[in-house]
C-alpha cells in the first residue's frame, strides 16, 4: 500500500490527502435538513447528514488527490450511527479509487494493540473464518506505551501490505509540553523519530517503509530536521492552511525528489464553500465544488515549493 | 461520578474493577456455537457471542464489584457490530448499577479531542438537541499530546460530573521506553504526573478529583511514588494477575484509608473458569459462576494488603 500510495502522488503530482472531518457545522443547511426531516435531530440524522456531505465532496474530489484522512472522533461522537457512517465513508472512498488513511491514533498494550490493529488494518479471526472490519489502508498510532503497542501494528501491516503514521511531532500548540522536552541532549521527539527508523526498518516499501510519521505543518524547523532523521519514513503532515501552516512552511518536509511528505488539509477543503474566497463563487449547494476547487488550488499550492 | 464509585468502593470495600475485555477464546463453545449457527462466522456471530458472554458475567458479578472497565479494542476488532455489543455492554452494566470505565485510550488535538469525550462521557449538540452517545462514566485518555487534548475531557468531566485517567505509567513491558526516559533529572511519567495534578485541581470531587490516573501494577515502586505524588487522583491499576502483579505489589498504589487505587482485572476473572483453581469446581456451562468466585477471592485477596 505505500507503494501504491507513492505511486499515486507521483503520477497526479499531488503530496496531498484531503481530511474527511465533517463537524455538522460545517454540513450546508439543505443537507442537514433533509435528514433531520427523515430521522430527526438524533445520532441517525446527524450520521446520515455527515455522510451524505462526505458523499459529495468524495465524488468531487476522487481524481484530484490520492488519498483521504477520515478523522475517526468526528463520527464516533454520533455513537453507532456515527460509526456506520465512518464506515460508508471508508468503503465508498475504496469504491471511488481512494487510499484511506484512517486517523485513530490509537495504541494501547501488546494484545490490546493487535486488536486495534486487526480492526482496523486486517483480519480478525473467528472461528475458522478471517474477516475485515474497518478496512483502512493506513492508521495512526500514538507511541506513548513503546515498542510492544506497536509491534502488533507493524506485524499486521506486514502481514496485509499496509501502514501506519506514529505519532512523532503533533501539530497542536502544546505539543512540546512532552514531545519537546530534552531527553540526553535531544528532545523526546527525535527518541520517537529513531523508534520509527527502528520499527519501519524490516517492513519496507520500494522506497519508503509501511511505517511512517506524523510532524506537524506548524513546526517546520522540526520538520525539516526530522526528515533528515527518519530518511525512510513518509511523513504524515496536518496542520496546513486552518491551523496555520503555509506551503513555505513545508518545504522541508520533503525529499529533493519531492517526495516523502503528505499533507492534510480538512476544514480547508471541506468547509471551502465557507471561506470567503470560494463563498463568492460557489453557493451552498456547491459545496463540493468549492471542495473540489480547494483541493485543486492546495495542490497547485504545494507544488509551488517542491 | 468519582464521588459515586470512592462511595461504593467504600460500602463494598473493593477497590476492585473487572475488564470486560472478551477475547473471542475466552468465550465458551456453547455460547460461540449459539452465536455462529444463528450468524454464521461473521462480525456479527462475533459481537453477539461477546455480548452472551458479558451479559453471564456482569449479572454474577454486579453486586461484589464497583465497577467494570471494557476494553473497547476488543470490541472495535469485531467492527460495527463489535461497537453495537460494547454499546450493548455499557448500557447492560449501566441498568445493573455498575459504573462504567471505557478504556478508550482516546486522545488528539484540542477540537477533535472535544469530540471524543462529548460522544464517550458528554452529550453531542445536534441541531437544538443534546444527545449522548456511547455514555461510559469514565474514560482512559494518553497524554502524549499535552494540555490542549486534555483540556476538552477536563471540561465536558465538569459538565456532565464525570471522569478520566490519564496514561502516567503504563502496565506492559515496553512502558519504560518513553516514559521512564529522564528529563531535567525525572521520569516523563512523573513530569506526566505533575500535569495530572494540575488538569485536576479545580475538578475536584469531595476528596478525589475527577482526573485520576493509570498506574500499572507491574511497577510496584514507581506506584508508590505517584501515590505520593499525585495525592488527589484515583489511581486506575491494570496488572494485577496475568499480567504479573500481586496483591503485595498493591500496598504502595492506595493512602493510608486504604482509599485511592482501584485494580483492574480482566483475563482473571472473566476467563477463571479456564484455570486451574476453578476449572475443577466450575464447569464451562458455569463460567460466570467461576467469575463470581474470582471476583470474590480477587477482592479478598487485595483487601488483605489494606
Amino acid at each position: 500500500m505505500i507503494n501504491k500510495l507513492m505511486g499515486k502522488i507521483s503520477d497526479m503530482k499531488a503530496p496531498v490527502v484531503v481530511g474527511l472531518d465533517p463537524k455538522l457545522g460545517f454540513v450546508p443547511d439543505f443537507i442537514k435538513q433533509a435528514s433531520f426531516d427523515k430521522y430527526g435531530e438524533t445520532l441517525k440524522g446527524a450520521s446520515e447528514a455527515i455522510w451524505q456531505f462526505n458523499k459529495g465532496i468524495i465524488d468531487e474530489i476522487k481524481d484530484v488527490v490520492p488519498a483521504v484522512k477520515p478523522q475517526v472522533a468526528m463520527y464516533e461522537q454520533f455513537g453507532l450511527p456515527g460509526m456506520e457512517a465512518y464506515q460508508r465513508t471508508v468503503d465508498y472512498c475504496h469504491e471511488n479509487g481512494l487510499i484511506v488513511i484512517g486517523d485513530v491514533k490509537r495504541g494501547d498494550i501488546g494484545s490490546t494493540s493487535e486488536a486495534y490493529a486487526v480492526g482496523h488494518l486486517g483480519k480478525v479471526q473467528i472461528g475458522s473464518s478471517s474477516v475485515s472490519a474497518f478496512n483502512e489502508d493506513f492508521a495512526t498510532v500514538n507511541p506513548y506505551l513503546g515498542t510492544d503497542g506497536i509491534k502488533p501494528f507493524v506485524d499486521v501491516c506486514k502481514a496485509e501490505k499496509k501502514g501506519i503514521f506514529i505519532l512523532v511531532k503533533t501539530s497542536n500548540p502544546s505539543s512540546g509540553e512532552f514531545q519537546d522536552r530534552l531527553i540526553d541532549g535531544k528532545p523526546l521527539y527525535e527518541h520517537v523519530a529513531d523508534k520509527v527508523n527502528e520499527w519501519g526498518a524490516d517492513a519496507m516499501g520500494d522506497n519508503y517503509s509501511y511505517v511512517g510519521a506524523v510532524v506537524g505543518a506548524t513546526y517546520p524547523e522540526m520538520g525539516a530536521q526530522l526528515r533528515k532523521l527518519m530518511p525512510k519514513a513518509l511523513i504524515l503532515v496536518p496542520g496546513y492552511g486552518a491551523q496555520g501552516g503555509t506551503a513555505d512552511d513545508l518545504a522541508g518536509f520533503f525529499n529533493s525528489d519531492g517526495l516523502g511528505a503528505i499533507v492534510n488539509s480538512s476544514r480547508g477543503i471541506i468547509a471551502a464553500y465557507k471561506k470567503e474566497e470560494y463563498a463568492a463563487k460557489f453557493s451552498e449547494k456547491d459545496y463540493a465544488k468549492a471542495s473540489y476547487q480547494a483541493a485543486v488550488d492546495m495542490v497547485e499550492d504545494i507544488r509551488r515549493v517542491l
